[in-house]
């Protein structure tokens, strides 16, 4: 269930994103407040370790490796990993959008020439763009042929071949007149097809587990080093940077906010077809993508208003 | 109303840039003013609150919290997710801009090869070129039809299989004339139509909110923690960078600027089918292009100035 | 007039682009040398306030205000916003070239399709490319013809109608004598226009003015800021950084010649048909496109040397 | 083999990528571990060295090298070079993903217009998918063809050719019964051919030697440095920041693991036609083509299903 | 002659990258060793100045500029410029690789589709191939014809108008006997001519000089004030950051090897097809394509070797 909020943006105004703050569904908060409460915690209980169960001496090392960690927690460059990993995984994110196959153009094809009105021409342009649709709609009678093929492989390439035999079957009847006609819907065949391959494609393809480890422990050994790093030290020691005591770690959560967000628009996006907030609305298209390709074909065949004058005429 | 200044810029002279700073429409000024008071009068009340309402002690307190807010506001990385940010937001608007729909190639060709110059053939040319524009131009024949037709998904797509079936009558009775140029008809409002479910998916699939809630937060939360960080502090108290008290934090106020006004791009390119002074003059383009459209086909059809030798000829 | 240097950097030997750094013709020394000159006296006037004019507690608050300015002036994100904004109009600059049209493909197509060597052959595919290369060669019954026309829009797409109805008539009359000819010769027209339209949208939608208004601002408040922040305090006083009194700033204007020298890249860049020594020579290519293709439809056509055995011959 | 985890990352749920962080194939630690052990058994050496062999004044000399290793090390510009870097080499690794050939499109063309059931028909069809896959798949007599042909140059393209001459044959002899399909399939032959090139290009052509030595030395000279420069000095020599000895470097060893883990990103997809975990699976690949192709023009020839009703039928 | 080096990072193991940095040709020693060795000197002509040619007060001041040049030239933003430049660079090189012109898919159209076994035929197909080609091999009477042509522009297009020529000239004997496939033929000619224009373009339109001149003022700016900044200065001065005389500045020449080489990338790649280590090998590219082609479409005209079942059948 994608959250489309274009509308909402569509002017720039006084502070036009901050209306976008306020949104529960598909947002940050929802995605992060399990880690954001986990991270909390963690960060008390050391405090409170620090606190009110440490000896003077055992304080005065843990100051130690606070400054330790918050020194060198610094050097860990999360900012920049993240930046370029992010920036791959939104290009793989639309890239796999582009690659969504719509049968839209192959309908208006087999809709045009696609000739006759009888029911074996009806049920010839309704089966082939079933098979375009590649879709759970089979018959049995076509389960069982799909199965009957031997091969290992993925078949999700049969019933391109059976769109095609009876594309053929189709001219060879006449009811596709032409030749040049015939070659335009099997290029667009070939078309949808593409996509299909390119969307298996970055399925099977995925970003290289590396990346993916080298960005998680980045940021999750920043946070690491943060829990320690940044606990406030007694004020009384006089270390620099270290005279105010506020309890409320405001801006290492703030710092944890941007970057731990920057990372699940990552995790959202990396794989667009489960049952996030943001992920495509698979089950929606194939729907809609049966219904109109049936429609294009069978409803709308020579279906066409009465042509009148414009009121521009003349 | 898109800010054209292409022009102004043509050469580059001694600050050509420096021009463009004086403009209002359309200008970082005009979307910003507001922002920049609100913030100017926030930073004032707390400058007030600092200087003649606290007491002695509670002023020592808010210095430490304005250094500790210094400090810390550094560690958010506001440069680094905006300029990610804000060039993902601009290749999607141009992105956008590209798959804005023009119907002239279609109209070249329908104007070539629809051929006849009595009354059926010019409403043939006519009423296609409408169908491609899509647009509200219906006739309430055309209405009727539309809704009559039973889908509970958009039905952007149904003029252009009215458009189908009706070149597919005018190939039958002869007005077009050969199956090459059907096809190339068809396969160019197919491009058409690609371009305009590619402006539907930007508009569905919108950048995932996360991510501009994230930045929106980042932004936000830096100037935040300025409004208490960058307060000047009492010289006498001689902390270091402190010994100036300027009132006026021009600095601060030239980074909310540089900073909420990069923010402001991704406002306003973020959806450019609004109102906002950048975005693309919808209403113009939808008039211009069926009435060039419907010149193309219409007027235009097979209007030919005489064919003279030009002044090169041997 | 574009500078070509590839030729001067065909190899990579001892600092291969040193010899770039004397060229003056489209060099950042000509677009650079008045702004530098500009920073330069102003930063003078400022250092003989500071030195000569002003009283010696001016001179301690001036020094105050130095130092505060340059610790500032660092805040601002000039290298950040730069590379950003700079990468965006490189590749608008270079799709901008890309898009350039050029009538060479057509001119091959109406030169193969269009038979015949009488007068009227002759100036039918004269003329067809003539109405291609859109330019101000029309004839006066032409622009006639052109202004007869009843529309608010731009007309630039007049003459592709013109060269469609002329196509259309000489596939009518046989000079086209093939109806996959004419087809691929209108694909190829309305690419030429799908060019000219996309060069039409570069031109009509710059860059939005906020984000070239940031960077300007930006740029230049930096610049303003070490007018003062960067002046040779008095070594006396032993500010820390101030114990050298060096009266050529160099750094300073170095910084300026990197950072203004990057703006101007963009300054050049952003409008590639004006008359920078940078931007594209259009005059040259208008005619230059003329001339090619009338001689490709008509000296060239059928022109042929005799077909002879090559050298490697059996 | 290439490591597929997209389904595991479906849903962004708690620390989704954490999930990730305990697989060992394709890992960061499988390719990582050997460098790790190298890079901490010469720390502990040196750090050995230090403590327990050098003399006092020896120690005081190790440790203004150590001091000024570690500030001198940072102006190592490792992740800058490294982001761009490994960018640029990712988006190479993508492209050659995205030029792998595939022949079904070519095997919908060729089961489609190349009729008759006939043994010479079938013998057709198949020969002409065996000459697309270009594979080892030869018979003796095609080897014997092949060597036959005097070129010094790489003859991938020359069952290309058999394929182009077979089609022609084909076409002579009725099998395919008109122009355009031929035009077709060459067209689509063509298409694979140039894929096979460009994976050509990619292979001929590496990225600049120079590139990837530059950002080699970088990592590693970096990791030489802090060798030394990131040893634990004795605290009781009051070195600023060195007031804790924790014998362990974690976060030494944290950079280590993101910047080499960065490079290892790199050197894995640099090639991916290699052996690595996350290379592409270029001999299933083969085999599912060989037998996708030929199953789609042999078996699947004319194969279809009883063409019946679907249940959305009125 | 480029370097090729896939096959030894095929697999990623211990250092794999390692490797590569004992290699000569084509490495970033053999392009910087100049470079290294200039720098070396006359950092050691001013480090030999310091020590034991200036006076005790001259020394104080030197030592005084050096601290001022090291504080400043980190302000100089090299690792920003560069990143951005040789991104830009890269991206060019590998445009321009993808624009070199193949003739295989024109040969493969052409062997197709020129019928004939006769001398005219095969003169016929190799003249074509050869205008493809448009290379230095051309007869004398080709020369005599193309000085004829009256143009002060660059001929590059005028065998490629021959080509069209012979094409038609083909089509009308019946060589070639259908429309679509001289559509076909002539648009891969087009492509092919196309990719020759981009070429040209791209060597035309350089990157502009002033992007280029800021990037190398940059560099060298920088280590001219390396230079002074980074020696070593008296440690008995008690300087911060001074303590130890090194004699070898390592860092320096790390840094000097990392930038500068990160230059020369650019500086080889910005014209990839002179004679450096990694250019282009364009006299080999033009034989093999000269050589190809003619092979395509002479010695493979209609061969094809005995076609018999593969071992796969049934």
């Amino acid at each position: 269930m994608t959250v489309t909020y274009s509308r909402r943006v569509a002017d720039a105004g006084l502070g036009t994103f901050s209306h976008l703050l306020l949104r529960w569904r598909g947002s940050i908060y929802k995605l992060l407040y399990r880690e954001l409460i986990l991270f909390t915690l963690l960060y008390y209980f050391f405090s409170t370790m620090y606190r009110f169960v440490l000896y003077e001496d055992q304080k005065r090392q843990f100051e130690k490796l606070s400054m330790y960690c918050d020194r060198y927690a610094e050097l860990i460059p999360v900012s920049f990993v993240l930046g370029f990993y992010v920036t791959l995984v939104v290009s793989r994110w639309w890239g796999q959008f582009e690659s969504v196959p719509w049968p839209d153009r192959l309908g208006a094809l087999v809709g045009a020439h696609v000739r006759g009105v009888d029911e074996t021409a009806r049920l010839t342009r309704r089966t082939l763009m079933r098979y375009a649709n590649l879709s759970g709609l089979m018959t049995p009678e076509e389960l069982r042929h799909l199965e009957a093929l031997p091969s290992p492989h993925n078949k999700f390439w049969v019933p391109c071949m059976w769109f095609v035999n009876l594309a053929l079957r189709a001219r060879t009847e006449g009811r596709i007149n032409n030749d040049v006609a015939l070659t335009a819907i099997l290029a667009e065949l070939n078309n949808l097809r593409t996509k299909c391959m390119t969307l298996y494609g970055y399925d099977w393809i995925s970003l290289p587990l590396v990346y993916t480890q080298v960005v998680t422990v980045a940021v999750y050994s920043f946070f690491l080093a943060c829990l320690i790093g940044r606990q406030f030290l007694d004020p009384a020691q006089g270390y620099p940077g270290h005279d105010l005591d506020f309890y409320l770690p405001v801006f290492t959560l703030l710092q944890f906010f941007f970057y731990v967000g920057w990372l699940k628009v990552a995790e959202q996006l990396i794989n667009p077809f489960g049952e996030d907030d943001d992920d495509f609305e698979t089950n929606w298209l194939v729907d809609r993508n049966l219904q109109v390709s049936l429609l294009s074909v069978d409803e709308m065949y020579d279906n066409l208003p009465a042509v009148e004058r414009d009121k521009y005429w003349n």
